[in-house]
């Protein structure tokens, strides 16, 4: 028996907001200084880096569950399953439902409750649960899926990856320009098929990590202190990823006995460009092979970093024809990689 | 190979919290107006139907992946094990770390990754990461950690059940009454003793249901509506679970293809004492045999509902001995139960 995606859907927001729409905010430093650049120095350095030009923020009476819910409909229908039948809804998130305006996050029922009454899903034997494990969360999740089918407790999961970052992130810090919103959803099922995932490796780093990505209080220091964003230290992230996010790479795929030269795709977490390609190449210099050309399809110039979203939006974008100049086709060796918060990190390799 | 609970431990606050403390309290009803009884009148009531004299606080500068730290540190004591063989740590919870005085959740980096973080393991195999499932969650998470170790992804999962819900109760509202604060853990292992998990049963209910337990605004009209508190369908609730959580109580048993007169304990979520009674007397029913005296312990009295906490804390507090004529014993057959928030319901028969 293997198990493998047998539907995608993803949902982005039709909102755009460019690099320029930051133009008015005031920048600080973490301790509340002035940054000694303009606004347009600041873009440009951080578009130079991350790669991002334009992210999509939910509409204002769109909330995570909601966007997960599209992505949802989605899968199923592209997977041609009759939602009835789902054993799991597994939905990775962070921040819960952050209504726009209020600082709550609201997560009671859990998200995937929310999502599985949208879907009016009546089969009480589906179980809904939510599960925290930063950007790594969709990835995690498919193993988790992995893991009740191989039980045999499960034949067909939903899995979703949703969030909508906008709703916590600092106006004074020049990170909150990374972030954007989004969600992505798969099924993932049982096949006698020879194809789906062949192995995976996953990770939780927190002896001097726990802390690199956190929820702390606004740079500006005339704001309440009990009022929390998402904050990264991302030089320390960077240096993280880079050391252990290649060899998680590798051990995944050696578990699946797969040589380098066969992977044909990997599709990682949208964090930052400039992260993503270092990573890759030292993934590759880890064999002493120079990085292929075009093995990275990447979404984060347009889409921005969604985070649990990224990985699922941009396999569903590429299968469904929607990213230039990448395609999978069957029988195709791809790897799927993510690094976050927690620090968590978690790779998949995986058959078309 | 067979699944067992090697080792607990529990974590109840010193803070208690008597219902004579709520004597000031202005209670409302849901539209704001006033309730036309005493407070007096309103704790008696309360008694006869929930059981609940006391319940604990977390102390001011407690978190909730604080009191799951000490929970967990004791359990793994109790089971002897190294904790840097886990291979798991799961936590349930459903509203992440609410600082005292602040109103929103923090779970960024998630709750297990902080436990994992105070408990300094440095292994990075370990995989950490939080699940939502109301008060089931904790349940739901050892059939998660039998998930993994079935499928060989894991031999030992600490798993943990904590909340903080004196952090999310309206001050305003009788409910309030009924929440408290704690902490439970356990060590889950493959054993090949003739001991462990029997069957479980899981479901989650929304068509109807999924918002019989939400987020909602105080019962004080002059409160902001965007700052959000754990409300109830009480009545809803109570024949929600009498409809349902005897007939998967019945299906997990019947898995395990055990008799009704071989259950020893039933371990039910400490939700309300009368509608434990209520479910206990309708499972027995369905088998047209009278309830068993001190089938049911209960820890409700002087700890009150401290949701994800209350099984694994009960089975630890009846393991060590520190619940009044009540024991468990190599052999016996055991059934826990929960009903909470999702709606979800999940039963496990187990074998000591």
């Amino acid at each position: 028996m293997n198990i493998k995606i047998t539907g995608s859907g993803s949902y982005i927001p039709s909102k755009v907001v460019t690099n320029a729409d930051f133009a008015n905010h005031k920048f600080l430093n973490e301790d509340g200084s002035s940054i000694n650049y303009s606004n347009d120095v600041i873009a440009q350095k951080f578009t130079d880096i991350t790669g991002i030009q334009e992210r999509r923020y939910a509409l204002g009476d769109q909330n995570t569950s909601d966007m997960a819910t599209i992505a949802a409909k989605k899968a199923i229908e592209d997977a041609n399953i009759d939602p009835e039948t789902l054993d799991y809804i597994i939905l990775a998130h962070n921040f819960g439902d952050v209504k726009k305006g209020a600082i709550q996050g609201d997560m009671l029922p859990s998200l995937a409750s929310k999502v599985k009454y949208n879907l009016r899903i009546k089969n009480p034997n589906c179980v809904a649960y939510d599960m925290l494990f930063g950007c790594p969360g969709w990835v995690e999740s498919v193993i988790q899926a992995q893991a009740f089918i191989k039980a045999g407790m499960a034949k067909k999961c939903l899995v979703i990856g949703a969030e909508t970052l906008s709703r916590v992130v600092d106006p004074f810090d020049r990170d909150s320009m990374i972030y954007s919103d989004g969600a992505g959803a798969t099924i993932i099922e049982s096949t006698e098929e020879d194809c789906g995932i062949l192995s995976h490796k996953s990770g939780t780093y927190t002896y001097d990590e726990a802390n690199y990505l956190y929820f702390g209080k606004s740079y500006n220091q005339d704001n309440d202190p009990d009022v929390r964003y998402i904050k990264m230290y991302g030089r320390k992230i960077y240096e993280f990823a880079l050391s252990n996010v290649p060899n998680a790479m590798k051990e995944c795929l050696e578990n699946a006995k797969i040589d380098i030269s066969e992977v044909k795709k990997i599709l990682i977490h949208q964090a930052n460009e400039k992260m993503d390609e270092a990573i890759i190449n030292r993934f590759y210099k880890l064999y002493k092979t120079a990085t292929p050309e075009g093995i990275m399809p990447m979404s984060i110039h347009k889409l921005g970093n969604s985070s649990v979203a990224t990985v699922p939006t941009l396999y569903d974008l590429i299968i469904k024809g929607q990213i230039d100049n990448q395609s999978l086709n069957k029988g195709d060796i791809i790897l799927f990689a993510s690094v976050g918060a927690g620090m968590n990190i978690n790779a998949i390799a995986y058959r078309m």
